[in-house]
């Protein structure tokens, strides 16, 4: 179909939101529009300058034969700020506090409208890495890692505490938890991940990191890589922390059973939010 | 910021793509914009257009002072079939089959892609319904949920096989698996679900029926409605189903262990298909 130049702006748009990271031909959408590909050249300018304007993300332009077009979702400091202080100030709810000085996260973990937003910061932060599949430990964590997979445009991959008949042969390890200096084991089916992936790992709550290594040592089972790490929460403990190379968006400093006060800071993620010069895809010309 | 229409178009689209389900007044763009009312009301009839052209959505609008427009994810006939055909023959392909004659399913149910489609077919099928919030049980399935409540812009609920300091306190229900008769528990996290909720049950595959009846009586216990009742894969069982009103994609006919057949039909889906007219919203007025 022949399109008006303001119809095949919505319609690119809504193409490009809907699948990030992923190389899409100028001549698809030639052809799909039936426009010139100077056209679609400037059609994408309008959307890139929009994109960038209201700092959700950029357009990247591969030049060459297999080139074409990407749709990097990025998020600026001042969206992260406001994601990060929302999350902060809910996080630290004195009604969370459960008994023994656990918080509870399950209604935060399952905020579709929150996680979309915290699932695109993470791929923000992670934009300029190449990453085939994000990996979490079930159960709670699956939504937060599923949001980041699906602004990445690669899969999930969960891990399990448990061995169930339907994943077929398993590769299971045991690890001893940090804080908790328990021998525990986490299994993954044999098919989930291919040998020589790279792999972001991500869970919601980070103490010692005992998980998190549980998952890098389950990772040279496969022979496959860590790409990155990133937890939604870490919180303050005595023991040194197992993992040192992570990205965290709030902390847990402290949390005071007495007073209810439950005290929330930012984690290390300013340090490492990506501008979008910086991300690179294979194939790249410039 | 005062902007040119193409600009506008962009950036509405993205605004209204990101909160389907959501009311967003007029008054919001126009003061975004700094356009008139009547220009915000050009452009959602050419996003409007090109949505219902495209087939994958429409735009509501609600009049009246508490008015706006709205954005309701929608799958046509057409699209419709070519998930389901492509998902039909991912299931069928015999590689699945595991010892005992289950399927290995945790590939497909890991994929965002594949999942994004799938979340947006059962948001349209269940489009006109009041849907508070979107159930599931751990862990596979998990995926599948969340997506669905993505584009119902919804939270969504995990139900539990076992009990977690991190729930706090928590109801739990024994019931009787449909197929192998066995007595379980499920439990849910008293705070994870209001009194009178409307829910919208799912799970990744459905034999008698067992799970998801547990789910429905977890929901008496939190005086609670089924708003509907989902599932992926359905497939054929001895006993008669535990349930009967329910929405499912593709059928598991039969699993044929020493020729490694297995034969994947369409499920009811097509019966529940919403049109864009049927779909309602609170102070709709025509």
């Amino acid at each position: 179909m022949k399109l008006r130049r303001s119809a095949r702006l919505v319609d690119m748009t809504r193409v490009l939101l809907d699948q990030p990271h992923e190389l899409i031909s100028l001549s698809y959408f030639s052809e799909r529009y039936q426009s010139a590909k100077s056209s679609i050249s400037e059609d994408l300018g309008i959307i890139k300058s929009s994109f960038e304007h209201e700092g959700i993300g950029t357009l990247k332009t591969v030049a060459g034969a297999a080139g074409g077009v990407l749709y990097i979702p990025l998020v600026n400091q001042q969206e992260a700020s406001t994601v990060i202080s929302d999350l902060k100030e809910t996080v630290a709810n004195s009604e969370r506090l459960l008994p023994g000085g656990y918080l509870f996260m399950t209604d935060i973990l399952g905020d579709s409208r929150l996680m979309k937003k915290i699932g695109r910061l993470y791929a923000s932060i992670f934009a300029d890495r190449k990453i085939d599949v994000v990996m979490t430990v079930a159960t709670k964590g699956i939504p937060f890692a599923y949001s980041i997979a699906s602004f990445l445009n690669v899969p999930v991959v969960i891990v399990r505490r448990d061995t169930r008949v339907t994943e077929g042969s398993t590769v299971s390890i045991n690890y001893v938890s940090g804080s908790q200096k328990r021998i525990q084991t986490m299994v993954l089916s044999r098919r989930s991940l291919k040998t020589g992936s790279n792999v972001l790992i991500v869970d919601d709550f980070m103490k010692a990191g005992g998980t998190i290594s549980g998952m890098v040592s389950l990772l040279n089972e496969f022979q496959a890589k860590v790409a990155g790490i990133g937890v939604l929460i870490e919180a303050q403990d005595k023991e040194a922390k197992l993992i040192n190379d992570y990205v965290s968006l709030v902390k847990v400093d402290e949390v005071d059973e007495t007073s209810k006060q439950i005290s929330v800071t930012d984690g290390n993620y300013k340090e490492f939010l990506t501008s979008g010069e910086s991300v690179k895809h294979e194939g790249d010309t410039n």
